[in-house]
């Protein structure tokens, strides 16, 4: 039944908010971090997370061929989801960590510029591709990883995170690509 | 029956020994560099490695309270065992990225130092926890994780990987806590 169904979802989300904790000022002052280790800590919490975003893939997107991962906190929750929708997980990672021949994007920092890469025979043209990460803030490393699956004339369905914090914007950022978070900050 | 299981682990082992591709020269000359993203990328290959894990486990461990992964790829495959087992996932990381109160252990690199830590609520003591990591190497950073979880007075029941190297001799570094790893090159 729907209502049930939806009762459940609510209760699961409601497991996963409380097990996220608030550290003020971390890294810097005037930041107040979302701490989702105690997510990962909880089995019951991390499969709620699992089956909240595949509940979302499954209701949204017909077809899924590969979930693709941000280091580092993208690799927590990406191979979980992809064995669930029997599909591969692909990593995104900082320059200089993946062997053979890459496709690379740089974006940049508060101070400075970061690149990230993905190795150039891991996405194919054509593949419908989910992005998922931890957290979505300004949206700096996520538009990155956009550009990089564009590159390889792959498709974006939707970028998905655990935890959003809606006054930095990222959402903006990545339009038109869709963002499916689970907490909102 | 004894035989087909072995059979079927062996046949999950093959499969993924053919997703790890060599890598001549990275990051460096003269280093030859096991690629582990096609297993990632293969859900049957990453089904079997984590099959592959939980056969040890319960074969050799009667109670498991927590797995305990390394920055980065140790998240690949930590909280998959960890889900299986129905356990919870806590992570080490690199040095000024977890929030809160932590326990942190310095060790030495080829060029200079490095630190790794775990937040200081993640693990109690007299918990049996195993570590994991994609690679075993000279065993420097697995050694370190090592001794933050006696730091907090756990146990460590068994560090797993998925590729050993074995003239690099980690596992002699990690005595007298047992590696458990699928390949060994």
């Amino acid at each position: 039944m729907a209502t049930s169904t939806t009762t459940e979802s609510e209760n699961k989300l409601q497991l996963v908010h409380r097990r996220v904790r608030a550290f003020p000022d971390f890294p810097k002052t005037g930041v107040l971090f979302r701490d989702i280790c105690p997510i990962l800590k909880d089995p019951a919490a991390l499969t709620a997370v699992i089956d909240l975003f595949e509940e979302h893939v499954r209701k949204k997107h017909e077809q899924v061929d590969l979930i693709i991962g941000l280091d580092a906190r993208g690799f927590l929750f990406g191979p979980l989801l992809a064995q669930r929708l029997g599909v591969g997980f692909v990593l995104i990672r900082k320059k200089g960590k993946l062997p053979g021949a890459t496709v690379s994007v740089a974006y940049d920092l508060e101070y400075g510029k970061a690149e990230v890469e993905v190795q150039e025979d891991a996405v194919a043209e054509g593949q419908k591709v989910l992005l998922i990460d931890d957290l979505l803030a300004t949206g700096g490393t996520m538009s990155a990883a956009v550009e990089l699956v564009k590159k390889q004339q792959a498709q974006v369905l939707d970028c998905l995170v655990l935890v959003e914090l809606k006054e930095l914007n990222g959402r903006d950022k990545l339009k038109p690509h869709g963002v499916f978070s689970l907490l909102q900050y």
